[in-house]
């Protein structure tokens, strides 16, 4: 029983990584409100990693892996919230144009989600050097998407 | 090996259930930042349950824990950004006595794991008349430590 918990609730992250969309809002001000807090919080895990990548912290394999496994759950959940009808007007950074791409916009998200995850793949491996390489291609991905559709 | 990644990708995560605290701050502004964007994802996804528990929306098992695991997750991260040291000051609503009495706001912040993990517990069983009850349980937790640490 406690091992089928266990894979249970394995599958239940698993789930949830696979899912993503899901979160409701009712108006325009409170989807740019959870998807700015969403990326506040990729910010600063994924800023508290570089430190560590770029060899300004020390690395130690666990706890470089946790912070990765919480940037891999945080990367699948703000996607919904950019899409929010209306929602590039106001307090945003967001471009018209995500609504105008819609298709190019989600292309962009899922590449910062499939990069989260192989950076915390990498990152349970602890092989420094391939960490290092993936989390470059992770900031790429983030890069990308801001480039296309971030307002400076 | 393919068994063997999935008990691993289960183990970090049960790992980053069980430390939490790992995030680093430079500036009380930043913790604040930190802890309320945390606040903001947490109070959308329960009240998005609270919707479903109060029969205001339907019930689905599958998404329902989905929600839960999210929940859980949040429910981890954002309390080191909380005892950042004169973070009670700024914009805030932190009550002071959250530094006075550490132990005390550590002790209401764990409560607030248990109960979500208990909720997440129940969410995969799919009995709703336990999630009901675990629901008020859990938000009862948010109640106690806003009562007690967040100033009006």
């Amino acid at each position: 029983m406690k091992h089928l918990g266990k894979v249970i609730a394995m599958m239940i992250f698993i789930a949830v990584a696979a899912t993503a969309g899901y979160a409701n809002f009712n108006k325009a001000k409170d989807a740019i409100r959870y998807r700015q807090a969403a990326m506040t919080l990729i910010g600063h895990h994924f800023g508290g990693m570089g430190q560590i990548v770029k060899e300004k912290q020390p690395y130690d394999k666990a706890s470089f892996a946790e912070e990765a496994a919480v940037l891999e759950m945080l990367s699948k959940i703000p996607w919904d919230a950019f899409l929010f009808p209306e929602s590039d007007r106001g307090k945003t950074k967001l471009k018209p144009k995500a609504f105008k791409n819609k298709d190019e916009f989600m292309q962009a998200a899922k590449m910062l989600e499939d990069e989260t995850a192989k950076l915390a793949a990498d990152a349970r491996t602890g092989d420094f050097k391939t960490i290092k390489k993936q989390f470059g291609a992770t900031a790429k991905s983030c890069k990308d998407c801001h480039g296309e559709f971030k307002s400076k």
